[in-house]
């Protein structure tokens, strides 16, 4: 933990030219710092989007932040006309988790955090069923039950709001109501879904059902980053299973829970060590 | 090959009900037949559909066919009402491929014919286009070059009938013109298709490129029987490999390819051992 | 669970011969019993041995079991030379899971059983550590800490074999100590083991140190029954994960964790519906 | 092809150290260079091996190349006392393929070299069988039937070395015969094998009848580097393929072949685009 303070990332965007690398290495290297990873991509070297993340290890780093960030602005953020930010590792990022009646996905994240596999502060759950709450308490998280009547979505989603306030990041852990506009807007953080199905196959309502009425031989999960759109946002992670003609969809709903949980989780893994950089709907991730 | 003049198949599907393996397995067991092999599966054992699929090994087959299939037909199928057919080892499906520009999954049918893979006579092979003439003269089948003129389909899908007289199989290997429903109905043999999508995503034409601007994790290929609706028939098998935002669509496209000929092969291998039964839109595969 | 008492499997291993199929489906039939499932296998039909499962629906086959197994006995097994046993589904298998530091199979296994995945009675958790107390209370289940220093490995066999007494089966969730002949002796119930590799690459310890130091691209998991020899005994489910330079052990650990508690699963669960017959150290898992 | 005179790669190892990113990229910003991807690796930041790739663009670097070299030996590669190479665009491997009785590694490669996906000049095949050179000559590649007698070993390897003279990479398409560590010596090119299992399990020869036997249920492949000592040199690609107790040797075999001939292609794919680098008998795959 001591250790973290002196490690960072920094996430970088910009059109894709000469030099980029250089710069970039060249003043993280006359500041000192030593470059543990770093990870590059560009959609088209001719006129493309550069995307860059490099983690870093810089002794003092506490001390140097704002001289470190106020440099790489006029150093080299603006000259390459970049989007940047920096991550500090001792900044953890504030988790929250809603779920409804499943809790195959919830409790694996919980799992996964209590063993250190998730480098975040799980701050709450928020539920609209009553039934985790002994669950969640085992993990000394917070477990807060909004119910959400069909007349009343607005009043639940402003009660949800006040549980999430300063949160970084939003996980729906199966969680099986959709959250409005207006939701997502006060929000302000990031919001990663788990979806049934390998989309874009199956947007929308009973999935199984319907890939077991198509007749697939595979099923799959989607994580995503939400929008506006329903099932239509960046996609984080997919992953599948082989399924034949003889399982009913109870079964499918059972080899696909194996698969959402991981699903989900890598992808919660990923945002969460700064690796997933969005750009036209797609993700690429380090 | 002698000794497949002594092995047959028997198909069935009927109402589940109490008795049809003991009906049918007695059947074959009073008729000397040793079963080699034997699956079975029911939507439902309610009021559900049953199917089965048993190999078996009747010595002196060949004088015994016409008895066998009167009796069967009286004894078993008519009190059960199954709809049934035995299918003999000693005659082997005559089967026609048809190709475009690719050579991919028309190249790998072949080696794997040649090798003895694919238990059929190959007859000939039919293209829009000339160039796979050498190569598919290698393996001693006649090759027909069918233009498709884009006013004079109907006139290019009869000279493609011409050569299909008689086959009981058309595999569509990576062929690019879509199949009149007259021409489908025309042919009355059953024909396989490889789509390079995992259906029911990216139904149609360009899916790497749209798999590409979705940003999906995964990409597949499906092989199914076409039917009047594009894309939308039975699906027999489908597999996937797994990429990220490194590949272009080109290279979406040859992963793909190792995944379609795959597929394809998989696929037309088990409908000619006769292990797929389609039963409403949807595939038993034993 | 009303239903289960009219539900059972029976199991059959025999030399392979004529009429099989036809002595045991006729043989159910005339007691009125609806085959539910049915998978067989010869692994050679000339000479070899037929392994085959049916479920099957009896009404009233509670009062029916002593007449229909004394029935089975004399007019199929004996003169069929079989081996078989029926597995009634009011009789469920009594499972102890033993773990040692890691909780991860340990617990999956525990919540799959509380969701209904798995059909059996949990009747303890036995470990070397203390630590898995609190999270196994909250399932409802014992918790026996049974320490085991090296000098005092059969007092503390002994300790936990009262423990399991009854027991039909036990799972090792990642129980890290070997047990001894003279405990599987004594034990007298099947043992399945996950080993956290890709059995027979790097059987015994720290296989994933193993697996990083000879540069594998792909790691994996297996379950088995465990033999007096270490981590030969047969197979019964195997899965992988792809992996790279990238991965340090403690990766590869974390990785396989998720690979692991899967494959564990499903070969319990398979176990517990007799799906698994052994033959010659390998199974036949239908 | 003209592109490709302008294109080069650098390939890097060195003890790792604060700024080596940068002295590389600047250096190559420098010389005007364009970086088109790059990817990096340190086993460990403190005290470790560091390893990079980088693709640049460079206008007129075919009369830039000595200059260029020379200056990155003095002004960088000295003072980090890096291993380095440039491998230029223009300048392709030259490659020649062995191969034994088994044809499907050999088309495969000879197919995918046609179509352009292999960045090579296929300078021969050679063999111990005489039966391919029809299928080889269609590709216009020379053909080699070499015996190799049990007795005469050493003569047909020195006959070989006279057909391998001056090639870049030698493929062993599923060669069958050991080849001498003198021959290695003499040969003095990289050579990649494909294994026919999932290394280290099965090493040595029929590992399809051991993994019968063994009962898994996953077979594999291997491509790696060819060392003195028998399959086990640096593994560069492994991939596998679900399998069950219903497969006989003879159908592993076949499922096997799928897999052999992919996870070659993909070896020598990557091997040829100077993406594969060796350190302590393991791969960093870029």
């Amino acid at each position: 933990v001591d250790e973290a303070q002196h490690i960072a990332r920094l996430l970088v965007s910009c059109p894709d030219r000469h030099g980029i690398v250089a710069a970039v290495s060249g003043f993280l290297s006359d500041h000192d710092a030593n470059i543990l990873s770093s990870d590059q991509h560009s959609t088209d070297p001719e006129g493309g989007t550069f995307f860059m993340r490099m983690e870093f290890h810089l002794e003092g780093l506490l001390a140097r932040r704002d001289r470190l960030e106020r440099d790489f602005a006029e150093q080299v953020a603006r000259p390459l006309e970049m989007e940047w930010r920096f991550a500090y590792g001792d900044r953890r990022k504030r988790t929250a988790v809603l779920a409804s009646r499943d809790d195959h996905c919830l409790l694996d994240l919980l799992w996964r955090w209590r063993r250190g596999e998730l480098e975040t502060d799980v701050v709450c759950v928020v539920s609209n069923h009553p039934h985790h709450a002994t669950d969640v308490a085992g993990f000394g998280v917070p477990y807060h039950h909004v119910p959400v009547a069909r007349e009343a979505k607005a009043e639940a989603e402003s009660e949800m709001l006040e549980h999430l306030a300063g949160v970084d990041l939003v996980v729906l852990a199966r969680y099986m109501q959709i959250l409005s506009r207006d939701f997502l807007h006060r929000l302000g953080a990031p919001v990663i879904n788990i979806h049934h199905s390998f989309l874009p196959a199956f947007v929308g309502a009973e999935p199984y059902r319907r890939a077991r009425e198509r007749g697939v031989k595979i099923i799959g999960a989607t994580a995503h980053y939400v929008t506006e759109e329903l099932d239509a946002g960046p996609i984080i992670e997919q992953d599948v299973a082989r399924v034949s003609h003889r399982q009913s969809v109870d079964e499918l709903e059972r080899i696909g829970r194996d698969i959402e949980r991981v699903v989900l989780a890598r992808a919660v893994e990923w945002h969460l060590q700064d690796r997933v950089l969005v750009h036209e709907n797609r993700t690429v991730v380090f």
